[in-house]
């Protein structure tokens, strides 16, 4: 990804729109969490839902990387995941929200593509 | 721990202690996660439910060692924890039970030394 410049209002966009996304994607799995715990039967399901969480920290982790070169393909994860929309990047300048596009047209028309970042 | 022998009976008494004693426990545990997953208010409460689940499973496979040169250890350690009573080991020959006794006397009479096993 190329050096895109970010602008201080722009900077206070992201910042948003980032921290409401981690909210919302957490507010999910607490809620898959639940449905997990309530289903425990057995003792295997306990090592089960630690498997899940394990797995759920290291994709967050990797996924929420607030580092301005690489926002913007964050941006274009979060949308296509469904955890954003156009409307929460509103006033970001017209060049991003088209790379966001760019991102999300390559990533639809190429789903098995694997070099397809988002 | 030195050799000790298990007649099959007692085997069979120590494999379903064991395994009675890993259920209730597990239980339990489930029990807590779902106090704790119904408490998720952000997101940092579910890492802390992971790190806790870590911690727990670590905290079972170590205690769960059904190696008979162990048995009376783990044994000693499920009595001390309330996970099992004498009554689920009733069968078992007499100097076992007094082994068993002796690991937990020398327990509570020395709770802060680390030497002791239980």
């Amino acid at each position: 990804m190329n050096y895109v410049n970010w602008s201080k209002t722009e900077k206070k966009i992201a910042r948003e729109a980032f921290d409401k996304a981690y909210e919302r994607e957490c507010a999910y799995l607490a809620g898959r969490i639940l449905e997990k715990a309530n289903q425990i039967k057995k003792p295997e399901d306990i090592w089960e839902l630690h498997d899940f969480l394990t797995e759920k920290k290291k994709e967050v982790d990797q996924k929420y990387d607030y580092r301005y070169s690489m926002l913007e393909l964050v941006f274009a994860r979060l949308i296509k995941d469904g955890w954003l929309d156009f409307t929460d990047l509103k006033g970001l300048n017209e060049e991003k929200i088209e790379q966001l596009q760019r991102l999300l047209r390559l990533s639809k028309s190429d789903k098995n593509n694997k070099d397809v970042p988002v």
